[in-house]
């Protein structure tokens, strides 16, 4: 039984990660210091899911299972020594980690929340790495990154690689010399940019101590629940709409169910990458299963099977749910007006990666599941509140 | 009368540093938290020229130049909000970012070191650009990088072109288009690697705050004083020659001056880039009268004058200081056994930048130097204690 440690596991995609893994017969622990519950806290926000404390889904799980996940309070950007002891007494085999502030509009909020997110993820990401190094350079590190580090437009109507892009190198003399690079990052938000200076220190850290290190860059999450979260009320999912942290397709859906019409910011013809969470979860697992074969390149994978312009989104949802409106709204990000997205997922699809589509089906069945929570909805909090 | 705010302006370059710009009639402001003088007490380590604290330096030049240098220490990566209201107080409108932990080997010690650097690093210069747009975009930023973050040998042969790189780029579907990127980053160390994350923090500064940002990539400094540190003893420079903070340079002249043999690590084939002390404070004040002209790019300079093999370098020693004897030890570092390293620093130039050479009297001046505190050296720090 292999011990894996997951960083963030109390989180939007830690939560049904340690519930798929513990499933999976993995002795699951998670690390976790409760942020994003406190962060909703801050902000006044809350989950229209009514998701129970960490103890309690624990409990829950523990119930229904007869399995035990370990969980310890702790904030791994701090708590340096805590982290350590708890790798080397755990005997950890494989760290997953998810221990970032992870929302770009909740990072270009305030220049506290800015700091924040840097101080948190660079220095959380970089004692995770720092501890392997003390304890075992053998255990194999799996990050969840974004689609977001290779930035839009950078070669127009050019296919995204995984990670490495082939290039010729002027060599200052006026030739040109075939190389192949960590592909340039173009980061949109301070969240994107600790991530493009994650990706630096697994570099590092692989080419000096040949660490095993994966780095997911993964696409926008879409869907609710997978099959262990359903398994029990209180295993249910955190579920988040508001402008800082519900991705576009939350905030649309939840707008649809309130009779608001929605909001689409800009031309609407930026295109995103999506991907639903039991597809990646399944990814994650691929990942853990086939870590790089070359000891000191870091294996990248990206994470997603499908990409949307926002237009294509809201009438996806005004086709399928009655009486939906749309509005304009100025964008109140920086970002390209319009966007291709063309992205090689090749890597997971050859691992057997099996696709769940979005689809008539897939939003109608968001619908009619948050509408179960209609009367919590809290219609004030989903109009952007970050402006960049 | 500009105001100018020197972060790290009681360190190696930036004391001097202090003194030409103060000397030239700019307003001088040092922030400081004297992290240098503490890692010697930490190492057990000193200069090997009888500095003075930073209050008697300051009051040395006011008694000999009439001129008030402030000083505030301050650690910009914890005290942000005290950086804030230094920069608003003093209406600054230029900052000299030299606040980081600058040795390879330290960086590479123990994990403590390791930490501190990337903490340290990382969070203060976000603090630093933070504060700057927290308090006026306007204030022209300068930072200190290295010549390290291009690494060496992406393409053999190619002159290192100054921060951007002209590439063709495979679009994915086997075409090539022209674009421009920042130059691949390829650092040894984790203080290089800091520097490298640093750059992503000024790209995204400056492409989404509009900040004047310039950054200097700088090759290893050697000489010992400028014109105003020889105006009085008391405002003398540092000297360090140990393992973790001594250039290599400065490592071999101590083995000179006390009749041991220069140690070369590996095959001294290493090539490594150069520039005289007084020619740095050249090029930083030829950065602030220069900001780049495109509001968003940050502007990039190569600041160097000439490159040396540790070989060379290595002779050059032999052949002016009698009796010099040369020893090879293993490579205490992971680093390419032989390097070419041609690199363009044409932007310098141009600007009228006049190179002082290393040479023999370059040589024999800093040896002489050194040989009035030849009773302090301390033999048993030259060889390297960090290891990588």
């Amino acid at each position: 039984m292999k011990n894996i440690l997951i960083i963030g596991g109390d989180g939007f995609c830690g939560w049904p990660l340690s519930l798929r893994l513990s499933n999976k017969g993995y002795n699951v622990i998670i690390v976790d210091n409760l942020s994003r519950r406190k962060i909703d806290i801050e902000l006044g926000n809350n989950s229209l899911t009514p998701i129970v404390s960490i103890h309690e889904r624990i409990k829950a799980w523990e119930d229904i299972s007869g399995k035990t996940i370990h969980f310890h309070l702790l904030d791994v950007s701090k708590e340096y020594e805590r982290l350590v002891s708890i790798i080397r007494e755990n005997k950890i085999d494989i760290i997953i980690h998810l221990g970032e502030q992870r929302a770009a509009p909740y990072s270009m909020k305030t220049r506290t929340t800015s700091r924040y997110t840097v101080d948190n993820n660079l220095s959380g990401t970089h004692n995770i790495l720092s501890a392997i190094v003390e304890v075992d350079c053998s255990i194999h590190m799996i990050h969840l990154g974004t689609m977001g580090v290779y930035g839009y437009g950078v070669v127009e109507n050019s296919t995204l690689p995984e990670g490495y892009v082939d290039v010729k190198m002027n060599d200052g003399k006026g030739n040109y010399k075939d190389v192949t690079i960590l592909h340039p990052s173009y980061p949109g938000s301070i969240y994107h940019l600790t991530k493009t200076q994650d990706a630096l220190f697994f570099q590092f850290y692989a080419r000096n101590w040949n660490i095993k290190i994966t780095d997911l860059h993964q696409g926008i999450i879409w869907g609710l629940y997978t099959k262990e979260t359903l398994m029990d009320e209180r295993l249910v999912n955190r579920f988040d709409y508001d402008g800082d942290y519900g991705t576009v397709l939350n905030r649309f859906i939840m707008q649809a169910a309130s009779n608001l019409p929605l909001t689409i910011y800009g031309t609407g013809e930026q295109t995103r990458a999506f991907i639903h969470i039991e597809n990646s979860m399944d990814c994650i697992e691929l990942a853990i299963e086939n870590p790089g074969k070359e000891s000191n390149k870091v294996e990248i994978f990206n994470q997603m099977t499908e990409t949307h312009t926002l237009n294509t989104l809201a009438s996806l949802i005004k086709h399928n749910i009655e009486g939906v409106m749309i509005e304009r709204i100025d964008n109140p990000r920086k970002e390209l007006k319009a966007n291709g997205l063309i992205v090689s997922n090749q890597k997971f699809k050859e691992l057997g990666l099996c696709s769940i589509c979005l689809d008539h089906v897939g939003i109608k069945e968001i619908y009619d599941y948050i509408m179960k929570y209609n009367s919590k909805i809290n219609k004030n909090c989903i109009l952007p509140s970050s402006k960049w």
